[in-house]
């Protein structure tokens, strides 16, 4: 009894403290990383003719220095990474769209978790991109001129967040000033010629190095991921959110041109063996709302009308060669009001869920 | 005795399981992050005169839109922030130099953790810099051309790595190409024409966001932050790693222009009363290897041999009028082989220390 009564209270201490210790350390809602960092993949390296002198070209210069003999590495893509505790196997690998960096996938234009935290938070390894001549990876061996052209009324209505200067009703994006101040403040100019193949090439890189993953792309990397599928086997699935050109299909099945207010929907051809890569892996396109059903002059909405049904017509051709290719349009499936960021509008968690659901349906995760 | 026995039971089931679920998601090793994020900060707007209209213009154009009546956010910082668990009071703001962005602080080029992971394990709040037009902030109201003209092997020398071709005996920065590799693609251009006094309006503004703190400035950013800390008096202490340009004195105190190969280093009067402001705050400034003790035709050392002149002039002037101002010359601390970029070089866990022991002396933890 007494040395029973003793070993109570001795574990009761224990528990007590040991547990207080980590509690302390762990509080919740902390996210829980067991490496971070960042690193440059892929690129090329350009060289001066001559031959570049230290003692007489040490100096800098502002008017520019004589370039003989020096190098630049550019073209490469720069990736930051987080790798949860307890991660999953396959990492998710975001990559931005047109005018963008890798902040699509931090922090909401609001101020909540964007994807990067809430997959963190579902143990997922993260990797962000700033593609090639952007961001963070601005060095371009290609010179170029910003020209700094006001644009952003017209990106708020490709963007589906309204019709300038109107929301669209039930918008899933906050009407509060600042909100839409942040979100123009995320957009960011290309530092060189756009070249998708430069872009393909350094992703590419980026499986190289890590090995098999989903790759998450949005927008215009839309048509850059089937490609980077095609050339590395190391892409498992890809979940395109609102991809905006570049549909591929098998020499010969391309669909008809579809013409929209302003433009026109065109399909790439491909040869038949790279298409079937596509067939082998798990495929997801996710599209918002506000996308108009039958021809309408507000060209922000009947871009994507042409654009949702070349993206179907996509599907179609690569299920009819064997695949396994979704379009989910949110409205059809009950979640309203999203522009073509659903990553990042106000109902972007329950928009992680049906990515969530897909990834386990897929055995994915 | 019976319910003795069974509390005692009781007792060590809940604090095995309690703890062992606390033990499975705090391994060693990880970083516990309350919260993490990115924002933009400060910038301005400009709008083309005319009127849009969403029915025209709201396509995409490859070749430019039309302007009319458009805005263009730009001229902001992009911050990134981390704020790890039991967080100390007040953050670091880290603020890169030339031709750098925010990377400086991540990785190092061989791949160990730079200073944001470094010091998020001694539970300081950390936020990253990227200027305006540089990198994540790279939308710019003026325009620009970018050259990409190669200059790596200028920056190999300026930067004290060696004497291109050759590293520096006992350099602390790794020989395996692929380090210089990363290196050199941490580069980042300008993406508008350099201005000093929107650098330092967006930093005071991210001051104003997240209020008192300390600025940790590199290179060219550290004559900014000098100007920075007499606009904002939330910046409550700086420190400086090679500070290479920008010392400023009250008028009629600068010191005679120094020259060196290639060029000459001068100091920049401010009014008294505006100088008065940096005797009222803590300032440390670190300077490394390399630099020469005497005129040499090596431009990459002769430059910092100035500059190191012109650091302790500026540290004299300030204490002359009551501050509070250390100059360490990291080999005269007994910290030999560092580059320009003490916080990435082979040793940066011990020039971190140097800068932990820093703060506790002025009470900044």
């Amino acid at each position: 009894m007494k040395h029973l009564e003793a070993f109570a209270l001795l574990t009761v201490v224990l528990s007590a403290s040991a547990c207080a210790t980590r509690a302390e350390y762990n509080p919740p809602g902390a996210l829980l990383i067991q490496e971070q960092g960042s690193f440059a993949v892929g690129g090329t390296v350009i060289t001066a003719p001559g031959t570049f002198d230290p003692f007489r070209q040490g100096h800098f210069n502002p008017a520019g220095q004589d370039p003989a003999g020096q190098t630049l590495h550019g073209d490469h893509a720069y990736v930051s990474y987080q790798l949860p505790v307890n991660a999953r196997a396959l990492p998710l690998v975001f990559w931005h769209g047109h005018g963008q960096s890798a902040k699509t996938w931090e922090s909401t234009p609001d101020g909540r978790e964007g994807f990067r935290s809430i997959f963190l938070r579902r143990r997922f390894p993260v990797y962000l991109i700033d593609q090639p001549r952007r961001g963070r990876a601005a060095r371009s061996t290609q010179p170029s001129t910003l020209t700094a052209a006001p644009d952003e009324q017209l990106w708020f209505g490709i963007f589906r967040i309204g019709l300038w200067p109107d929301f669209y009703p039930g918008v899933q994006f906050s009407s509060d000033p600042e909100v839409l101040n942040q979100f123009f403040r995320q957009m960011v100019p290309n530092t060189g010629p756009y070249d998708a193949d430069v872009n393909i090439n350094a992703v590419s890189a980026l499986f190289d190095r890590i090995g098999p993953g989903v790759l998450v792309t949005h927008s215009q990397s839309g048509g850059l991921g089937w490609r980077t599928a095609i050339k590395n086997r190391s892409v498992r699935a890809i979940v395109s959110y609102e991809p905006g050109s570049g549909f591929i299909f098998p020499q010969g099945e391309a669909p008809e041109p579809m013409t929209y207010a302003g433009g026109t929907a065109r399909g790439v051809e491909v040869p038949l063996s790279d298409f079937m890569q596509l067939t082998k892996i798990p495929i997801v396109m996710y599209y918002g709302d506000f996308i108009a059903e039958s021809p309408t002059p507000n060209p922000g909405q009947d871009q994507w009308r042409a654009t949702l049904a070349m993206a179907r017509q996509f599907r179609d051709a690569v299920n009819r060669h064997g695949g396994d290719v979704t379009v989910v349009h949110l409205p059809e499936a009950g979640v309203r009001g999203n522009t073509h960021f659903p990553m990042s509008d106000l109902n972007n968690v329950q928009v992680a869920d049906l990515l969530s659901q897909f990834l386990a349906q897929k055995g994915l995760e």
